[in-house]
């Protein structure tokens, strides 16, 4: 009975990505390590490290055999690594010593790992790419259609001036199109093979060991790195770092719409909502909230793998638990964090007569900035800002519109006609616009 | 098939806790919940708000229905929280509807989730207190035992001056005493019942809700808060710290041992150590190491559970979320960290002959602080120290032992005499078993 | 120039305390060194182990010299720790080095560093307890004052049930209670005397270590751990732990009160509101905002310190150097954020008709949970729930507010009389006024 | 008096660096800010927005005044941003108010601090890159003279098999490469200008503002973003987990080198060690030390950079504030790890009598993997590792070297032969030298 919450059955539908999971569990481990040891012996026996035959055969075995990952268990616990217990267990499966003995030659666990680990991640990237996109064109669209819708922009919790729903969709958007960037740039670094040995030295494989790991690289379509790097962590920090950018991204979307849903706003619907158990009036936004609460959770859990940088020596214990113990979990907030923002920007619904509603709630306080620069055509500006920082200050206190206020004391302008979202929405629009058109390339 | 390292069946004896995951699973929970479902309807029976034959018929059926955690996932995917699938899905169960209708009466769910994590952290606190009493006893005899054996002190990595093995075990030991001192502080604060309504003003929970809280804390054996806690998550945010204080001097423990382990310095064997996949010589320090890093883990877990106490209003999504992704990890790490260290603590064997050799290189310079306060005898401290530090130069140059050096330029002392480690370790013997007696209270 | 915000010159009204500043700054670090050194040097003449007169010579200077912190910055970095430079300093500044030389004798480096921050952190933790209970009696003004001042309660960020202004002020306030207790459990344990030596075994201390370690102890007005614990981070990682609950509390505060400024809903006013290059109208919640980074940056500080407990052997370099660049922030931190939270609640204005206009927005769906209660008395429960949900969607979609549509569809009853805050906020007086009582304790 | 550790008089040797200090300060900012002011009046003036003479007038005032941070602190900590009060300081310091009025026309404090900070992390970037590549060219130096000085490897701890000195210098210097590859990517993404007022709507920015926005950019030298950013932070966060990785890579060269200075092991020498307040002896690794405890902080600070991805609406306060609490320390702890990764590399010494000491202690264990291949031309693999771990745990009970064992058991090859170094070091070398050729580039 899993004790993970992205594995709980329970929160299954809260907090599980089946995609990204299949691709971190035991048996996706032990299918990778497999391809590795298959390839490897591929690539030995084509440089001629080991028989042909037998490479052909242990080859041919790292797709067919079964292993369970929980026979593993013993050995791996005693190891530290389950690579001792899979090499046991595999050269066992395959039922021909004389053959098997040629499986895992000249590499150390860590080869192993790391490479699977990179089969894996690479798969894991195609995937969340592919939801990346997905979301980019949602929020393309979305902020499309409404570019011209306008909305309250708020600052510090306070109504602003106005801006458009297209807008603020941009800017949740726009990030994503430099995390695709970042990815693009990422990847050559992180998708490697790991062939050095024991030491890092390659010691024992082979006159050769560059071209075979060249080789290997070619045999999986992952890049060759050129050099071991075993105690290099940055890639694996990279990535996590990239993960925790993404997040955050996503994060700021959920703050925004979480805000939006409040009983004061309802400036969005959303495709599902919470209910409570006692109140029948409530309609939760449960999804924007476990986006923040994701975001904040890789923030978190992404110190770790920074800190496990520190690896010491040839290869050390400690950081590299950490990495285990941490980049999974990662990965599954990733995997649900994009699944959810997926659905998510699929579902959102503006209420526009709502957001129309809180522009102006009366008091034309969204305007005051606008007025300001209107008055500076007839006061210098330090003055027009005084005189609107009075006027606000009595709006505040009596209630009356800001552009009544306006109209007494500076009469003969038509201070009304500048109070509209169109006058002052600014390259709200065009922003929008410019993301969509961006977002579809 | 799960995700979680902690949960993987491959990685099961190096990084599972079977007792701790018992408590930490979707079944316990449910189980959990039910319970407190139960006995809310007990003493809501016994205060006359629901009918009595209702409550004796809900508190039975908390302890008899099977609910399937798995068939509340799309229920909850939509709410956030499991209760109020939960609660159809025990109504349901019950197949008395007349009676059904009184369960979970007034109550929220965060009455219930809380009150039931309370019920399990109460059972967890009992199971690891029990492994941080046996890691104590045998911290305590190896303490004992060593109160004599010599060992060379190191700061900065090198050797300073003289200790024993019993006084370095005293100092891994000494915050555990702490660390309980701590938890029955903690206890009465954490383990308290919840039980206050949707709003946390209990209006729906009848004339007399305090006294109602009592009776629920009376009938789970929890404590009365006295007080609506939802958004008051400082007693989670302490749990969290207190396993964070409690894995940190494990791992403390185990940077000791793993250094102690390097070949130059093999002070130590340990019960198990890990094999390499392609070296037959290693005997790698895994459990040490693992204890490093699930101390390291627990750090970085706790600042997600230290940032959620930033709850906003009467309750938020997205904090309680990340106590939901945090604490049960965290639980998890704890429980790994308290077992690992109790085998571990078992199976330690100093090599007091490879701690003797250790102590003096040949170099002498080991006795470089204990010559030079003899020395200041003669010679104001200042230029003693002057001395000493001259003739450790020449020593680290020539190789020529401190203690001949000594008597060559400072004749007609018996230098030597004071270059025993019985000589200079100090108060090593008495902080062992100082420790050791205290540990046994 | 300061680089650090804590110190900028610019950022002072916002960032800046100088109480806590004093205690943290160079001066106050060697002056609190030097304090050490004399009453060591005191100990050890009533102890015989120094003469009597060098005691009392050496006891009078500490008090007299003048060193400057810059000065020892050199040597500082060459070793690493300024006491072999302050040593050296106090040593030459008293002129008599007959006497002078037996300053320091026995001790170590830590010995003095950790003793003189126990110093400190003493006057530390009066300052900032004394603001914690001056932040008490402002909530519990508060809190009585307006145990019956009607508020909506919000969970989700949306309206669910009535509350008071009062027991939401209790809610910010009670964790404070706790966490003075927390302070007292911690006060024994963190405010000890350290004197161990070189390698924690008092080699260089006399025949008598523990009795001069009490001596020193009782000369300090510290607490005597009765052992050595220069490896033993836990008393600092516990330290750090209750800073991050404090301004964690502070920071929830720090989130309300921003919600309650947000334009939709102005239910606060405070006595200092921020505002902007640009727009005259705004009243940003600068100072909830800073709670808010504050509680943030010390939930994550907060980690380093954790993971400095793994400190290796008899003294290590890179987690006591972790503590150093982390705890004077954090310190900082905690100042400022107890400062800021005492003029804060001291100026905190709830807008009355504003709080009482959020409750009902003219819907009625805060009255939707009683509702379903009253409903209860004629239905079953779950079908009360299934009708006021039903109602729930209606009055969304039409308008039409809730309590008409129950007088609609279940005729006969003054549903109307139900919906008041006085009804229905429950406990909320009460929990205003049992805190407000525990506050003045 | 300050009370960060990084501007502490007092600590100065061991943590400040003044070159990126110098660009943190308060002045720094002041100036920059000023710089801003200047060219975004220049930019309106040229575009027709504000007169010519006015916008030449502010231009040239703004490189000319002198305005005090401290004399801003009053209105900072009210506003809770800077710029209200620099710009009415500016515009009192013209002592021309009719053209100071068309100072900071249409922009929003923000755009001013963002714009500002550009400018900054321009010169830090800057400064940092010229020392990343003096290290490299340190390492690069170090990696080539000693590509075939052996040294054992060492993995958990334990001796591995051998390498050479320069192919652990490479490991240290490779990632910095990608560090370099990396910085790349990310300047013209970091180095941007903002401009887009209040609501990021450019509302009061006439009539084209994107023009307006890349004539400023270009003015500056900096890029136009093309869009506005004031919510968008990833470029803040990602400059975070830059300086987070560059540190850590930092970091293991520290931790590296920290235990090559063990008493037991004295592999290298450092230009600048710690000395004790009491033991004559030491020759404290204080600067390696140092490297792992600035990795530490900035993994930890970059949590708090990536939790503030999540950034409300149109802009926030807390996590702005978060950003200012933690990126002038991230900087200046960047700044410090490296200038002093390039004086320490610029003075190691590797201590080649020591390293060759340590290949093989006597017992020849660090050649059984090696033995365990040469085996396998006799035996199949799997048996050869069984006899071999045999063998190994004879020589670890009797003292007997693994070679004499191997002789023994099966004699006829001269296994000695194979025991060296120079048979054994595989592609160490190579990765030195390949090394050194890329960090020449």
């Amino acid at each position: 009975m899993p004790a993970s919450p992205f594995d709980s059955a329970m929160y299954r539908d809260l907090l599980h990505d089946a995609g990204t999971s299949r691709l971190i569990s035991d048996s996706a481990e032990v299918r990778a390590m497999l391809l590795v040891e298959g390839a490897l012996a591929r690539v030995q026996g084509a440089a001629g490290l080991i028989p042909d035959t037998a490479a052909a055969f242990i080859a041919r075995s790292a797709m067919e055999v079964q292993i369970d990952p929980a026979a593993l268990a013993a050995e791996t616990g005693r190891s530290g690594v389950p690579v001792p217990a899979l090499v046991a267990a595999f050269r066992k499966a395959m039922q021909a010593p004389d053959y098997a003995r040629y499986a895992h030659w000249g590499a150390t666990s860590q080869d192993i790992i790391d490479t699977a680990l990179a089969l894996r991640l690479r798969q894991m990237l195609t995937l969340w790419e592919e939801r990346l996109r997905a979301i980019l064109a949602a929020l393309a669209a979305l902020a499309e259609s409404h570019a011209e819708t306008p909305m309250a922009g708020r600052t510090w919790g306070q109504v602003a001036s106005p801006t458009t729903f297209g807008a603020v969709v941009a800017a949740w958007g726009a990030p994503l199109l430099r995390h695709l960037e970042r990815l693009e740039e990422m990847r050559p670094r992180l998708l490697a093979v790991s062939l050095s040995g024991a030491a890092g030295t390659s010691s024992a494989l082979g006159d050769d060991p560059a071209a075979l790991r060249a080789a290997l690289a070619e045999d999986l379509g992952l890049a060759d790195p050129g050099e071991s790097r075993h105690t290099m962590r940055d890639t694996m920090a990279e990535l996590s770092g990239w993960i925790t950018l993404v997040t955050g991204t996503f994060g700021k979307m959920g703050r925004d719409l979480s805000l939006m849903t409040q009983s004061e706003r309802r400036e969005i619907t959303l495709g599902r909502t919470g209910g409570s158990s006692t109140m029948p009036q409530k309609q939760n936004p449960v999804d924007p909230e476990l986006l923040i609460a994701l975001a904040s959770h890789c923030a978190v859990l992404n110190t770790g793998m920074q800190a496990a940088q520190v690896h010491a020596q040839q290869r050390d214990g400690a950081p590299w638990f950490t990495e285990w113990l941490t980049l999974p979990t990662l990965c599954m907030a990733m995997g649900r964090a994009t699944a959810l923002a997926r659905t998510l920007t699929a579902s959102i619904s503006p209420d526009i007569p709502n957001m129309a509603r809180h522009i102006d709630d009366g008091s034309g306080l969204i305007w005051a900035e606008a007025l300001s620069f209107a008055l500076s055509d007839q006061l210098p500006r330090p003055e027009a800002q005084a005189v609107l920082k009075a006027l606000c200050a009595e709006t505040q206190g009596s209630g009356t519109p800001l552009p009544d206020l306006m109209a007494r004391d500076h009469p003969g302008i038509d201070w009304r006609a500048l109070c509209t979202p169109q006058a002052q929405w600014g390259t709200a629009p065009a922003e929008a616009r410019s993301f969509a058109r961006r977002a579809r390339c």
